[in-house]
């Protein structure tokens, strides 16, 4: 451990904090400056770049009693990498920002940062800057910075005659919170996802390079993403339930609890799967599934199986 | 206004938050997309890349009964943007987190965006980006982008014999605190310099054309900032107090509250001024001061008139 057991925040302090945090933040050759100046110095050299930023609120967005200080890292890096792979872009630099209670234990903080590091790792992005402070409640905030090599992929560009296609695991998250909200822990396997999404990176400039012309992240319910591309680019967006897959899983879960499987998959978010329209003569890469199609602008901007849906659609801020 | 009077956040709800708060961030001709897809889109066409991120949370860094939601956009903002600054370049892009209590007034939000562009359109810098969620307490997270044309200034490029010099006003904002602090309101231009500072961003590049050595802005204190120089560059800082400017409100408001009005100038932050050595040989550019020298290392990283100096050097983040 970087700390003795007991020691605080305000024990660390900031800059022995930093220290220990960024330690665990290797630096890619695009960093000419790193954490420690006033700003980070970074050499572009090819493509638009692409940025994101997000902030997770504990009790909000997380809490500490339902998963580990390196996987809640994870998440916060992976919501932000999604919106950059959502862009058809890479993320190549991130800024880390850790609002917290001055007695949080100090692990907890360089947990976390390992955690975020080893999510950015991933697709081979560093950590460049950010900051801590204390505060009543603790608050992440992540800037993804990101490179887009080839046209971008907006929400916007889904014309009627698309079909609409998914990558990633849906609905396993929410269903994954549904059973720590109760106080279980198990199945394992959806409360592993809700803990550390999986969110496809890679299907995000795959998608853009093969002619995607919409994308979105679904963080927020799978509906309530489709209906973001359905409004800016003006048309109906159908979701056929027979195309999505419901793991034997979250049959088990919804069953224990009363709930409806689908409403996990249409409604939950938190996977961070990619969500996209393709023109139908596009070839989809591997890893897409086509669960519906994109449809003249009509009475409502989302449907399932072609009728309005009843049910809830997504995640709401306030 | 853009909201009734008694609108709250949850009233108001996250899309029509973004629609009003987002109505006062005109895009520049650099941003490709602007809010309101995954990420936001930049054409970079010349210099490096400078990134910073800060956090300033209620309570902690601004209340909002000593200043207007405006001001507190402007200090938002402010801060960030003199970074970019502090390495010499400019800022072009900016990215806005709001975690807020679903109380809070929406026409706060909307005041608070406001100030924050308009502080961003002094450098030309366009709102990107960002997001917002609930939390207990206000935090806000900025990231600012910005462009590096010439050599970047570090911390860690001040020689022995080098000038130590300093740009914009140093000790005012922390008068106005102090003020504030005790419930009162005036002097008035110590308060305003409190609720908005005014970073001298343009010396930053200037000084950087003009071949400084090192540069760092003055966040939490001139002799903490001073020393983060002294430790990155390896030398001692020596600053004269001879050099420093007191304002004759400073004297007063000093002179009632008992307290010594050079400790506002050495230990205070939140003016953002500019701190940088410069060859000797280096004529300054307007609006630089010398008020000390580089020195070899030697006890202390920090001297005030070539002793080491016993009162507060600068604020604690814990």
């Amino acid at each position: 451990m970087a700390f003795p057991r007991d020691t605080t925040l305000a024990d660390a302090g900031e800059f022995g904090l930093i220290t220990e945090m960024t330690k665990h933040f290797p630096q890619g050759k695009q960093v000419l400056v790193g954490p420690g100046d006033d700003a980070a110095l970074l050499r572009i050299t090819q493509g638009h770049v692409v940025v994101s930023s997000d902030m997770m609120v504990e009790g909000r967005h997380f809490r500490r009693d339902w998963a580990e200080a390196s996987h809640i890292g994870h998440r916060a890096a992976g919501q932000n990498l999604a919106d950059i792979a959502a862009m058809g872009g890479i993320a190549h630099s991130m800024t880390l920002g850790l609002a917290a209670p001055a007695d949080l234990p100090a692990e907890w903080a360089v947990d976390f940062a390992e955690g975020f590091a080893a999510e950015c790792a991933l697709v081979g992005a560093s950590v460049v800057g950010g900051d801590i402070t204390s505060a009543d409640q603790i608050v992440i905030s992540v800037t993804a910075i990101g490179a887009v090599t080839q046209a971008p992929i907006l929400r916007s560009g889904a014309e009627p005659g698309d079909v609409l296609a998914l990558c990633g695991r849906q609905g396993w998250a929410a269903a994954g919170l549904a059973i720590l909200k109760r106080g279980f822990r198990s199945p394992r396997v959806l409360v592993d996802a809700y803990r550390r999404p999986q969110p496809p990176y890679a299907a995000g400039p795959e998608a853009a390079k093969a002619g995607a012309s919409a994308m979105i992240d679904v963080s927020d319910g799978l509906l309530a993403e489709a209906a973001h591309i359905a409004a800016a680019s003006e048309v109906t967006v159908d979701v056929r339930t027979a195309a999505l897959t419901v793991p034997e899983e979250l049959n088990a879960v919804a069953s224990a609890t009363g709930a409806d499987p689908l409403g996990f998959v249409l409604g939950g978010g938190d996977d961070h799967a990619l969500l996209a329209a393709f023109p139908p003569e596009v070839e989809l890469p591997e890893g897409w599934t086509v669960i519906g199609e994109v449809q003249e602008s009509g009475e409502a901007p989302v449907t399932v199986d072609g009728e309005v849906y009843g049910g809830a659609t997504g995640w709401t801020h306030f």
